[in-house]
């Protein structure tokens, strides 16, 4: 676990690109709060979310920015971060991250978490959005639309979502509601209105298999790059469905549109590679496994995701909630893991240096800035892989 | 594959409670009858199963325990190994494992074998027993039970069957007959009476849909922990049949309950970690695994299995059966491979050393011990994680 | 990433039995033609093939025997090549994959590519034919055969193809066409009459369920070795119906039949080494895998395959096609990660030198020699594990 040599400090120096993560939970965290933030599930009576990969990671990587020795105990981590107070202890970790780009899934928020704006603001940053659309969808079931006008009334809604300044992308976590295991065609309106009014009876979230079609297929429509979730989560997710292998009929069908980007990928990020091997529009990125294993397998994983994918298609993420130590861990997993990667191939002569550096920048930010467009936003550009007739968003980020 | 350090010492010096193996065959074993243990398959002409991983693993590290050089040759091996006989070969191989805990499934027996005291004995160790739960209900069907009262009479069997001194857990080999692509809902004794007409009229073993769901759901009801075999196994499995993830929506059901042990996993063992990540009850362990793929690879598997498991909830089983070599094997296989991550992750100060050691204690015994209820078994005292309103086993060990 | 000591000295030495590939592009190549057989997908514009894996060892590794620098840049490559004229690139590529036998499989065309007679001449080689049982089909299908007759003169057409001299193995692309998910059962001819019927009237390539269940079902009756694409390709195929494991309960009945070569497999290498270990007749190869994963990567993607799989299972292929450097690279990949996985065993004394150069020849040639009964091939010779009732193939090679 060498971490010396030109492209460790060349990732050292280059600020990255996080094209998918959320907000920082505001409020100040005791032991069980933190522990609840720390794991995908809920926390175990008698078993701690600190005796896992992650925790301790956080213990050897978080508590010295805390000013705290190396492996510090979770009650001394605890009892230091309360002192520091949440806003010197985010400032810390998000400065380490040496992140200058986020991009914020807005949807998802169990706790009072910070906005885009909040969060650059934290990290000297800009921040971009993402929209995701089973929120968009909820809400407006929310409202007591016509079933029958639910085809329409979800484009629209989507539409004016997606219209909002700073908004780069879409998102779904379709694996989470129904799988991937589905009919990959356009579903009918008449259909949908169907699906619409069981629903509308029987309420709760979205997860039925026809409006996931049609969700999937709006934001084909609305022409932005879509993020999905795929491989692991929470105890929500049947994992063997989130394999992104099941997209591949839809992926075929829809050739020539929108770029699709897998996140996260464990276990399949070979065949999340697999996929951005041979579609033009599939993007990857191993966030949220890279905190959760942590430093010490990130080259792992990541050696197995870069096996056949094209260096233009792997992306940079967090995917960190709440805890502004998992952009810090996210960050360090990702520098560190690639720099491994590249400069044993380096110091082997399988790779010369500056395809090395190339392929860092690409990876850091280069590949998430052509993606969605994030570089030097010029009135009506769009990202660079989006389908021409797509009415250029307004990608102002909040910028403080 | 360095195999020193403060860690190793450490696993050298702890007794391993090996939670989940079988009997040694008690006959004497020609090359023929030796070589048929030694794979899952069943031997082919022209082909030595001494070709392979285990093969080669047998003669580096067995060999020399027989007082053969390294890499002996199998007309050797064998030769020696009739010199001295079974007992002394047994003896030396088991006092080698330094497992001081057996927990044996009783119900596999195609050839004679020790039973758990006679196990217990040759190893001077103390033996527990799990009993199978397919073959308490295939005893039960040779007898002719009348398919209405089977329901009722299987949970009467097999509450009989764990009310034995000594029994901790039970196990089922679901994966072999059924999969785990199962309807996870708990079935009708309605149902399950119109399965067993099926299975009365037809014979054979256990292997209908229903009746493998009313045999999983009569192990949550007796309360004590599971263990379920998954991933690769002999030519009777359907590999992708037995993901241990196809179980996570009946482990949703059973949230609550009774523990659930994946045993084995490969090549599913990231799958098996996910649910070990986000599911209160569930365990895994990597036996069976590490014997097959050696020494050699033991550490990339575990590595592997260890990504996001919390370490509270990796156990030790060796999943020997017939061939005292396999307790041996599997022992340093698990000693060699877990040291050697822990260890190098000490060497890089990722990780500490009391917390390498006391990861290394929890899997070498610790955890089997809580989730079992082994240690100092008192009257009336339930394993841990056992629901409160279960009869107390009665966990009086064999001990020798 | 070593390659220096005995075990890489003796596979340097020794000749391959490259047991799968294609032919070569007999056309001049400019950029967009070099880069589009480059990729298993279409070129993308703006996403250059180089930047992959595969196209960094082409840089690194091929470069030099064109006289160029390592890591030249793929212009100065491709100028370089044209210099040189295709019959002298394609000499120096094939010499110095050192492959002295190649089974070529001669039904996948889309360019003008060498006979195998043509390969062999231009690597000094002897030349095997496999034949693609999909294109024997396709080709009946072009003539109009009714579609009652047509169970019958498939097998008739595949007999006659099969009996070409030279002619050593079958191969099927069903993953393709169906992927694995299939009713196990031989259809009837009937059956079978019903699908040609329905596959006459609508035309197209053969896809049909039944139609590939007959193909395979004919590859029995013909008696030679099945090569079975399984794992990864282009984006034709749908990956997860690809997974050999889906293959179990047809390897079951045809036990004791004709021998079954998984081809590539990756990401599913260790679901074919379970099939491996316990089917006698299943063999596995991790080929076109590996020059896309590159040397870098191809001891990390062996070791895995090799974790169960008897080491007599174990074949090499370059399944190489169109570019002369694919020969080189698999050849190269495959004698670097198997010489780093057997010596890095050597050095740390888990294997025996004498061992490890018996593994190494025989992956290297004698297992497919045996398979496919190439060694000095007598009149009436069959393959060793070919049933005997099968006619035994004229195997006269192309020797130029």
């Amino acid at each position: 676990m060498n971490a010396t040599g030109p492209v460790h400090e060349a990732l050292a120096a280059l600020p990255l690109t996080d094209h998918h993560c959320h907000g920082i939970v505001t409020a100040d965290l005791d032991l069980p709060g933190f522990e609840s933030l720390l794991t995908e599930g809920e926390p175990w009576p008698g078993v701690s979310p600190f005796d896992t990969p992650l925790g301790i990671a956080v213990r050897r990587h978080c508590a010295p920015l805390l000013d705290l020795p190396r492996h510090a105990s979770p009650d001394a981590y605890l009892t230091r971060r309360a002192e520091l107070g949440g806003p010197e202890v985010n400032r810390r970790f998000l400065t380490a991250a040496a992140t200058d780009t986020f991009c914020v899934d807005t949807g998802y928020t169990p706790h009072p978490i910070t906005t885009p704006r909040e969060l650059a603001a934290t990290a000297d940053a800009t921040a971009y959005e993402v929209v995701r659309l089973e929120s968009v969808a909820e809400q407006l079931a929310s409202t007591g639309v016509e079933p029958d006008a639910y085809p329409d009334a979800f484009r629209t809604a989507a539409e004016e979502a997606v219209r909002r300044p700073g908004v780069v992308a879409v998102k779904s976590v379709a694996a989470y509601r129904t799988g991937f295991d589905l009919d990959p065609a356009r579903p009918s309106d008449t259909l949908v209105a169907a699906a619409a009014r069981q629903w509308s009876a029987h309420g709760g979230r979205l997860a039925d298999p026809v409006l996931v079609r049609h969700l999937l297929w709006t934001a084909v429509d609305l022409g932005l790059p879509l993020q999905l979730h795929t491989g692991f989560g929470d105890d929500d997710i049947r994992l063997h469905r989130a394999d992104p292998a099941l997209l591949t009929d839809w992926l075929r069908l829809i050739r020539g549109t929108i770029p699709v980007v897998l996140l996260h990928c464990w276990p399949y990020q070979r065949q999340a590679a697999y996929l951005a091997a041979v579609f033009e529009q599939v993007y990857l990125d191993v966030g949220l496994t890279l905190h959760h294993v942590g430093p010490a397998r990130s080259r792992a994983i990541l050696a197995e995701a870069l096996e056949i994918t094209p260096f233009r298609k792997l992306l940079y993420s967090s995917d960190a909630y709440g805890l502004a130590e998992l952009y810090r861990l996210g960050a360090l997993a990702f520098r560190r893991g690639l720099g491994e990667l590249l400069q044993e191939r380096v110091d082997a002569d399988e790779l010369g240096l500056p395809d090395a550096l190339r392929i860092a920048a690409w990876a850091a930010g280069d590949n998430a800035r052509r993606l969605y467009g994030l570089t030097a936003p010029e009135p009506g550009r769009a990202p660079d892989s989006a389908p021409a007739t797509r009415p250029a968003p307004d990608t102002r980020p909040h910028r403080d």
